[in-house]
């Protein structure tokens, strides 16, 4: 049960996002334009990243929405991406997104822990400065998302099957009306 | 200087905000309706809380911008918004804006760090249900902007004075459009 009276059953950070609309609005706004905007990544790469980093803040909620999204579009199943989660370096991934992962790793951590050393060796796999600032972006913003989730205790299903069922919906729905789905 | 080339020369998460204006648009529609919105809590307060969380991240821009605004907001120096800083529980706070700051430092860490004990002893001093909400999702936000600022290595003005001179014009703006300020 959430730590506030949310007036609705939905899990995660839907029924937060039912309670507040003023706050859902710029919320799924920002969600939709990372992870599902125009962009030289892919929206499974995106989404991989964001997987990753609720996979580190050890959010099960949104490591099972985003694992199961990254999964449809890389067409990989739950057990592929459980591990990329646990090994990425050792993972079948483009090195470039192993770069990618290792910064998102270090944002998980804190912005100060992203090192020059970090962003050359991205650029050297042919990461683009728009590339660089989206995956720091992306990362940054699932420390806020996986927080507001587990800060307010909100309830998740248990079964991670629920997820990937419900991935190719959520693939074609996007992010800007989910509360209303 | 910033890991990326960003075109411009305005600091802290102005220059990341002008040189990416699809992701700037929701992340300051975020701030607006959190720290400005109509709510129980006041401008002050839930400035606090933002520059507090900015404080235990270590990020020097946010720390300074928003304790500049909470300083002009509660009619309050730099020396008394560092003490409250420092050590909020001996600061001349109120007993709820004590306990809401408690929840927001647990948030920092983790939003499995927040227990329903500290829920209780927010409510027991008169928090509501939507300022419990909204101390998670201010403390989880500035998670986000912080590691934004600090991962993409942007710069800062050293001379805290400048961010104190700044916070009247601030106030009075808002966040909605400050990249063209």
């Amino acid at each position: 049960m959430a730590h506030i009276e949310l007036n609705n059953d939905l899990p995660g950070i839907r029924g937060l996002m039912a309670y507040r609309p003023e706050t859902e609005k710029p919320l799924n706004a920002l969600a939709e334009v990372l992870l599902r905007g125009d962009n030289s990544l892919s929206r499974g790469e995106r989404e991989l990243i964001a997987t990753y980093v609720s996979y580190l803040n050890d959010c099960f909620f949104c490591q099972n929405v985003h694992g199961a999204l990254a999964g449809h579009y890389l067409d990989c199943n739950i057990d592929q991406i459980d591990a990329i989660k646990a090994d990425m370096q050792h993972a079948d991934l483009s090195p470039k997104m192993k770069t990618l992962l290792a910064i998102a790793a270090s944002v998980q951590k804190s912005g100060r822990h992203v090192t020059p050393e970090q962003i050359e060796a991205a650029r050297a796999e042919g990461a683009t400065d728009t590339e660089l600032h989206d995956t720091v972006l992306i990362a940054a913003s699932f420390c806020m998302f996986n927080r507001y989730v587990d800060g307010l205790g909100t309830w998740s299903p248990q079964n991670r099957q629920f997820y990937v069922d419900r991935a190719p919906q959520r693939a074609l729905d996007g992010y800007q009306s989910s509360v209303f789905k």
